[in-house]
């Protein structure tokens, strides 16, 4: 006997939006036998906007039955013209965590991925510090201590790409303090997640917990977002803030921060392994129900 | 020509959860030939659970059409044992505010509805108290004074259900300090939304401001929720709280308190009036999206 | 008999930080007669750097005794280099409200000053609009229309500050979308508190909303700063966010954040009449217990 | 040379109010030598009310100091009849913390710990199961398995005053699902802080998740108090809320109570390890700045 969650299967779409797109979406799959679970849409509007879909779906003997639903859905997206993409909630994202000194985010996330809140198949620690080889074997994890000077830099990515390159899903930045040359970003071929430590826009860059106490603000703020080429601008797929005061030192920010931080970074994590995110240009939609 | 808002048109269906509904519906709307502009869905299990569908869409000519979708729809509800109400958008509620003399509630949701942010057709305010004729008659709205005493309850509860009863679509209580009798709700024959100044079920009953301060909570909250026979026990449609702290007096608690009820209410009306909560037990279904 | 009020003072200090300042204040206002009913204060680091100190006491006779209390608070500050302020709690600030189109923070502002939330002495409301004239004018309240255009925005702040230099004690700023000259700032001779609708310091300038939708982001806020020559740049008083997605049209920010602005303006303003704020640089010390 | 750490003291105090008690104690600490750091106090009511006040004041040579301190300060505290405790910031408190099966608040004071977030001297780990004992020994920790059933808990909690009472200053129930017998509070010696896994005083008792799942509530909390014989009804120091939906499963709300969880006993034990937090009765006084 099958466990229930063999056969469940996520689909995204998007397309531009026009009349009959869920009505012929939903009919596919019950004309597959398949059983909607849950859904959620989106348009950016009903006149030629963009249209948004995630349906989560049950089909009794998936894995067997999967050429022949992907057969199906194909034509339906032929006709309206759809990106989608298909995929089995039993297959894990393979999935690096890179990470500098700071190891509040690290810590967070293997703790997550110990008792099963990330669905994700962790393949490895990159840093370029080796603070946290001990700690990150003991899990049965590999390490790879790779460090990075402005003149070894390029070397560095290149040994990252030879390890990683086309064979992961996703890289997350736990608060890893490097920035990546966009030609790394191109090559690494998987959607990245960084959490910056600062409510975007404001504080883009260095430094954002004193500039924060310098602005004198109220709030202070984490943001996780996709990596692109453009630093801390790339699309938005979680914020959070907590409040502070005048009372608050630098040191302060950064300690109240890095709670922000944490728990921003697995939010967009968890939303990302489960398919919950879409990228429009440089914002998401981001389906919680 | 017609407003684009003239052919817009929400439908709200519960049912039991099984293959193919969306697929029904969505290509009953199709073939109507409406165009889906929003849906959003919830199961409380797949297997057997409930589903819950609310999906707006848009209708050239609707007026027109209206008894041909009703029929359409009819048939697709009697196949699924589908509850379902079908709405245009353009049809406000009839709406009747209650009051007592605390007046933040009452006149942010008159602010509201002037400014259109609430789109309800306002019949009347009621209170049991004379202070606000003055400023709600000048708004052109009836203010029907009716007090209330333990012997001329059930007087008053006669005259409210001879002004209101099957003329109106919803009752809003906003910080009206009487309790309705179970017959009253009975007969008045439209969901009312009450604001209870408590995180519920926190502090059910009376002073909950004070009894916050006496067991020395760090936040204070608010809850607006559908009527019922037992008090303060209804379907929860939203919930807000702020911090406070040891230096807050029961009257800081009152006054903090008053900015989290007006606006806790105001959303939750707000989605009422667009169709958007559906009741399951003593739960709802709020689809935001 | 006095009410207990009319002999409650505020003494608010700055002062380089050093040995005995606390006790000195305290000392004097022992031997003065006077009890301490709240106490506050903040050193930005006790060697050598910024003390700040908010007391409120209790004197009876306050009236008869001031000029006494004045004196023995002067020779303290006089030793150690103080800039301080008396305040008797009774002498409420004559304050006056700028206001363009955008009713929601002058309606609000008006209602808590109605209901003796704002402990303040309203003068007047300025519009560069005729709209609230009626409105206003119902509360009693001297309603000034002053145009301004680019040709005229010379002669608008001439005519204000004819009106209210010198004569103020407070201007707030409730989404009046003029931009005050550094010299209309200067002549005022009173603070400007502005209320900005954006989480600053992201989306400084014009149309936060829509850039915010732009954006992406995942809360939108409102801040509440003293007015400067440098525009949106002032010391942040308060700020609060609420949380949006992808669902929110620009549209909907705004409705969403005009919420946010009028809360985070009325605090704003509240703690400014109550002493509660002090400005130090670019930054305030907002002492709330 | 001395660390500036080593020279500082925290003065925590309690009395009726009445006039002069800030001037006679920074008057006495002036006479010390000693510099004030930070001060906050609180009255319930100037007049005859409670009056609560911490002070952190730097005094050259603290240690050899120390009996003059307190003979000075005695004196100032029979005249006023204070309560009143004096701590050295370098004396750690002892602390045992003590949990059940579930982990997330165990380890996230661990890393805190480790990372100097928490002042304190952990002494050992306590738990009635045996889980915990890997990780927990690894850190140098001692770690007590101390099974409990109904017959043995007399027992258990005979062993646990046997290697705790009088030994130890803070005891924390970091997710400890064992009801401690009044003797047991009692001999222990020590203040005990609880996380209760809702919003106070919500859901008392057993399953508050499954139990806010049924209620419907749209905000779920945590609570941390100090324990008394009266279950889940001490003194509360600190609570939080996150948001949830009708989406959201009874297991979605554990997992989201977790995060708030950890962060809410988090802050509560920061603050009383740096004696922040201040009984009155059934209530908290904390100070943050």
């Amino acid at each position: 006997m099958t466990h229930p969650e063999d056969d469940l299967a996520r689909l995204v779409v998007s397309c531009r939006d026009r009349h009959g797109i869920v009505a012929a979406v939903s009919g596919a799959l019950a004309e597959l036998g398949a059983n909607i679970v849950s859904s959620a849409q989106h348009s950016t509007d009903p006149e030629d906007g963009m249209f948004f879909l995630r349906m989560v779906f049950h089909l009794e003997g998936l894995k067997a039955e999967r050429a022949r639903v992907a057969e199906r859905l194909a034509a339906v997206a032929e006709e309206f013209g759809m990106s989608w993409r298909l995929t089995a909630a039993r297959e894990r994202k393979r999935t690096v965590i890179f990470v500098s000194k700071e190891d509040h985010c690290l810590f967070d996330l293997l703790w997550r991925w110990q008792r099963d809140e990330l669905p994700m198949d962790l393949v490895a620690v990159v840093s370029n510090h080796p603070d946290h080889e001990t700690s990150v074997t003991a899990l049965g994890l590999p390490y790879h201590h790779i460090p990075v000077t402005r003149e070894t830099k390029a070397d560095a990515e290149r040994q990252l790409l030879d390890l990683f390159a086309g064979k992961i899903d996703l890289a997350i930045l736990a608060r890893y303090m490097q920035i990546l040359s966009p030609s790394f970003l191109e090559e690494i071929g998987a959607p990245i997640i960084n959490i910056h430590h600062s409510f975007l826009p404001a504080f883009v860059g260095q430094n954002p917990y004193l500039r924060a106490y310098e602005r004198g603000v109220k709030l202070i703020g984490a943001t996780a977002h996709y990596a692109t080429a453009d630093l801390d601008e790339g699309p938005i797929i979680e914020q959070d803030v907590e409040r502070v005061s005048h009372a608050h030192t630098p040191d302060d920010l950064t300690r109240v921060g890095r709670d922000i931080e944490r728990v921003v970074l697995a939010r967009a994590v968890r939303w990302h392994l489960e398919d919950r995110v879409l990228v429009h240009g440089n914002r998401t939609v981001v389906f919680l129900a």
